[in-house]
């Protein structure tokens, strides 16, 4: 196989890598340059100002996974319905460029007559199981807004969304929750992150779970430096609560950054629940194994 | 019984009525002076202006409920802890001039190990209890901070604070979701709230149910004039789930101003439970129920 421009393009960030035809990482770069800061217009810049001089110097194909194939993106790539496999979305690829740039779309589920959405995810999701060699799993992506994916004989089947990233910094920042809360998160306090786990699945809900960071201020039972951990507890704590995770399934595969893959596998493990991670080169995995389907398909 | 200077003094507002000796209202006021808004040292001042002029007239005892007996407020009015009775907060203030102004103190419970707390509610819900009179009750006072309270036997034996008008305010504001979401609330779109409050139901987490705020814009399944009581349904829905209300055991009883506790009747309906409403005076009732006690007590 020839080179691969392996790109993530997300809301608030840009990605990309060039891949070897044998899949390695040649080279990365990253940059604030997401979706909602490239003017209307303005994508073919931003590609050829990051990825025109690897494309120039290898003639690579560009495929790009994210919110760049959405309504606000470059693009827009449709949605594909669940269930979908891999043969689903890399043969439903939007192509900007023919045979030079194209876009991966995201995928819609239907939950109780409301839908759910992904874009991004579900490459992250189909390069995880080809690194680990499952076919069946249950996963989280963590983030913004994190995402739990079930996937059966290698088709993700269904997801749901939680707005848990997004609560953290409302709370944190614009609730009367931050005058608590010092300005710096600061490392991770294990002890606190566990408390907050608990009163989260203790309690029925984030509404009432929430401030109790307010009244565990109030009687001065946790340290103010403290209190960010534990209100990461408690937002991953109803995360976790409400996807009633049953402990015989097996483990979870975690796919997302270090830092917060590692809070996960912590909640998981108060629940008793192995977790299996996986990083950032789950993107690269499954961008690589499209182009590869690519390849083979007549 | 003389006359009475009933006050509630909130996070962002000071409500006050001059009640004759049976408990008639003959005069009502509000402003905008919160606690927040309060300088340092200035209560005495702003106490003055709003009510000098009534108790210079009528040499009437002034009773405050409310934040204005936090650590932010006045003076301190500490904690009751429950199970508390209204012969508990009526022998507990804390008088700032002797005979002429006293602040009702707050409850604080504990819960899992975790505080709860409320000021101003207890007077409320005491002043309910004495309107429709009752012993024991399911109450809920809505807003910015809604309290769920547990009476028996004449008793608050125990509360829960949910943060919903905030989160409200905060997804409605502050979150993705706003880019949905209409400037104005406009008018309660009683279908669309239901329809929040059905989704609320089925999902297990807020964190969840708020995205579909997004899913349900993005697919054109509900207009944007109804968000924003389709999103009211959703944070509504989520802390009456998290109640796990028993439709057996009689009428919840919702204290709070007329707009949103018709929204907790219309939520409760939902679920095949009776409503009992009581508005504002709930705070009159109960201050002028302790006065009342203090003209009894020795």
């Amino acid at each position: 196989m020839k080179h691969l421009i392996a790109i993530d393009w997300g809301t608030s960030s840009l990605r990309g890598a060039l891949l070897a035809g044998d899949g390695t990482v040649l080279e990365e770069v990253s940059a604030p340059a997401g979706i909602l800061v490239v003017p209307a217009g303005g994508f073919a810049g931003v590609f050829a100002q990051h990825f025109g001089r690897w494309q120039q110097a290898t003639g690579a194909l560009a495929l790009i996974a994210g919110m760049a194939g959405s309504k606000q993106g470059w693009q827009e790539a449709p949605y594909c319905a669940c269930p979908a496999g891999f043969a689903d979305i890399a043969s439903r690829l939007h192509w900007i460029e023919p045979a030079r740039i194209a876009l991966v779309p995201g995928l819609s589920c239907e939950d109780h007559g409301v839908p759910d959405v992904m874009r991004g995810e579900e490459t992250q999701v189909f390069g995880a199981l080809a690194l680990l060699g499952l076919a069946d799993a249950r996963m989280v992506l963590p983030g913004t807004h994190s995402k739990w994916v079930q996937v059966a004989q290698g088709r993700i089947v269904g997801f749901r969304t939680f707005m848990t990233g997004e609560l953290y910094a409302l709370l944190r920042q614009h609730s009367i929750l931050a005058r608590t809360l010092p300005q710096e998160d600061g490392q991770l306090d294990a002890d606190a992150f566990r408390r907050g786990l608990a009163h989260a699945r203790a309690s029925a809900s984030l509404l009432h779970a929430a401030f109790s960071v307010r009244t565990l201020a109030l009687f001065d039972r946790l340290p103010a430096s403290a209190m960010p951990s534990y209100l990461s507890g408690l937002v991953i704590g109803d995360e976790l609560r409400a996807q009633a995770l049953d402990d015989s399934r097996g483990p979870v595969v975690v796919v997302g950054a270090p830092a917060l893959a590692a809070r996960y596998r912590l909640a998981l493990e108060a629940l008793g629940i192995a977790a299996a991670t996986v990083g950032a080169q789950a993107s690269w995995s499954g961008l690589f194994a499209i182009a590869r389907h690519l390849e083979q398909s007549p």
